[in-house]
């Protein structure tokens, strides 16, 4: 699937999440990276207005999520999950760094819906849950402080989701919002400075020190706009009429 | 500078925040992604409990974290600053969409210090704060809903950063945790399964249908365990024998 449409197959399950604020946090992460299926298992406190408030404006998320009595009830439908987890355990399923694991889920979205599975904010995932994810997740965080609390947690993956989404598909940004100044305004701005630097005694035609090249590679790496062309010789032409 | 050193290079600047919470949100989410260095400028209230309380683990980043009473305080030293914005605007400085933007800065880094600046929840920054920065950085969030809120954007740019700065240098997670089988093993396995499916008439020895070599490509994708082979050895004896 193609870029951002592969997004509208990833499901997001929290699994028995405490805090209502967390759901609402990872709601809004989700909605800002394009996704938009939340299930919820057994949440201790949902709805609620904790979760509304730190939504802000993904409340359209909350208002669609699923909320499913059974870790299984969440994963009908998947062809992939993969559980979040802080360190590889035993009988866990393949373990993946996190760009791998978002490379595949998009790819395995082509085939069907896919989900990235988070457990309870102090236990994890249990054994269970955890066998019933054909893949798990790391993020290779700071080994010395991998705490991401789960709203951090689901906006880092839904970004490398979407960053992923789109690679290759980002439009360049136009770098200057002016009008381009042309060619030859911008050599006429050089000659201006030559004339002027001439002038002024700053550059002796006999010895020119390679300022002239100089002038024209920093003009070209900074794209001139028409209008700081115009600038710079209004102001050299002050500075003549000075001299 | 190769791999993570750079991001050691990385300042994140909040200039102005209002809410001491998201200025402990910020550190948290930089030390999960391995930076250190935090500068406030003119924080509404600074230190504070609540700070302290969403820094959780990251507070020794609030106690490093240096105040500024300007903006371009917090820029001292740094040869590239780049300024998180939401849309391109007038006068600004050249706009990189975030992975562009993470490349550019820790290879800039190499160079000396560079700063990712953050300006208020709510006013962001003024024209004057974003002139000082030589790069404006976008993230292509969903731009029916790009609303990140401040500890979630520093979050995302400090994953892309150590992303980034891991790149090619994570390495591979063991996939077994077990004793992997070795080939004899596995053909042995082979071997007992087509004995056992031809002992219960499944598998015709003169119309075998393909179903040894998929038996052999299911278990060469899945990577056996020596454990895993002795448990469908035993199963398949077990079979066997009420037969």
């Amino acid at each position: 699937m193609a870029g951002l449409a592969a997004l509208s197959r990833v499901r997001v399950v929290l699994s028995r999440p405490s805090h209502p604020g967390n759901i609402g946090a990872a709601a809004r992460a989700m909605k800002t990276m394009g996704l938009a299926q939340l299930y919820l298992v057994a949440p201790k406190a949902f709805p609620h207005a904790e979760a509304d408030a730190r939504a802000s404006g993904a409340l359209d998320v909350l208002q669609n999520a699923k909320v499913c009595d059974s870790f299984a009830e969440a994963l009908e439908g998947t062809v992939m999950a993969a559980a979040l987890t802080s360190r590889q355990r035993d009988l866990c399923a393949p373990p993946r760094w996190l760009p791998e694991a978002a490379d595949e889920l998009l790819a395995t979205a082509q085939l069907g819906a896919v989900a990235v599975v988070f457990g309870n904010e102090t236990f994890g995932l249990t054994n269970e849950e955890a066998a019933l994810c054909q893949r798990t997740v790391m993020i290779p965080a700071n080994p010395e402080y991998a705490s991401l609390n789960l709203g951090a947690a689901v906006q880092v993956i839904a970004w490398e989701l979407r960053r992923q989404a789109l690679a290759g598909n980002l439009r360049a940004l136009p770098q200057t919002l002016g009008e381009p100044a042309t060619h030859e305004e911008v050599e006429r701005l050089v000659a201006h400075f030559e004339q002027a630097m001439i002038g002024s005694g700053f550059l002796d035609p006999e010895k020119p020190r390679r300022l002239i090249p100089r002038l024209r590679r920093l003009f070209g790496r900074a794209g001139l706009e028409r209008e700081e062309v115009a600038i710079l010789r209004g102001a050299l032409s002050s500075l003549e009429r000075k001299i």
